[in-house]
């Protein structure tokens, strides 16, 4: 797959809000700490890359939250298209202007 | 339900890519017409507001997406705590600075 | 809107994971004490019938679960056609058999 | 990870609603043919299993998808637990019987 996919991502730990949120805001650290593109987002954080680099990463996440947490539930929405780069500003620049 | 949420909205029309495009503009065109507070991004328009102002907003833009394709996929995240407002912008501000 | 649709209805409360199997349990509880023809899946319960009537259960649930814990999250997901009924059976048929 | 996992599945062709089907139908036979526990829902289909190897079944729908649509949209929702498996059964089957 040699185009770029957008990927949005949603941890939700099942536990305690305060502990919920720790957690969530290491998780938004260790995509910091990745070279790929992302955006912080009221309930998801998109991610821009290849398929496999952000799956990747992804398995890190998965593999963290559940050392912190007995329970987690994570959503995942990604976009991809045959012939063409995904680039989430293309989706929301003009709205935001 | 006195307090505010967040509420996170994806529509997916079932129809040709730029058809669909299209009708997602339109339908972020009634988010930008109604009072309440939105941040468009990659996935999905995020509104703050009562729950019930949302939700018939919510209805007009169903409403209006039925009549422009044949089939609609409408994806809806609520966000809401017991005894204070859900703030967008507090969720995300310190990682966007 | 004259034409059924299908609901998928999914409730985290962001609590410790023993409250919330409770409060998930409540809430179908008040889907089977509604009307509507209705499916338990392992991520959400799938509700069939017309718009109104399913978002009026929704709110319901929604007020239920905020009295239960201090924060939760609820997922969505409408499937909407213009000119027919949605029938959930009809889409899953074919694969249980 | 050893743990078992649960893994909901949604796969959204952007195209006209004949296609989707044929596509949706396809990835369907493409989870039926794997080892892994699965069951048809009306909005995703649910699989069971490591995460591994669901993720690697997942790639492989992926790829599939995005040869028959010139776009697609893939929702994952992933369940797990520290310290167990997570069984779809254990979670629907007191509601169904």
């Amino acid at each position: 797959m040699p185009y770029q996919v957008n990927l949005g991502l949603q941890v939700i730990p099942i536990t305690d809000p305060k502990d919920a949120y720790s957690i969530i805001d290491d998780c938004i650290k260790i995509i910091q700490s990745s070279k790929l593109a992302y955006q912080v987002t009221p309930f998801e954080t998109v991610i821009e890359g290849g398929y496999d680099e952000i799956m990747m990463l992804i398995k890190d996440i998965y593999e963290f939250s559940i050392t912190k947490t007995k329970e987690v539930v994570i959503n995942i929405r990604l976009h991809s298209k045959a012939d063409q780069d995904v680039i989430a500003l293309d989706k929301i620049q003009k709205f935001n202007e």
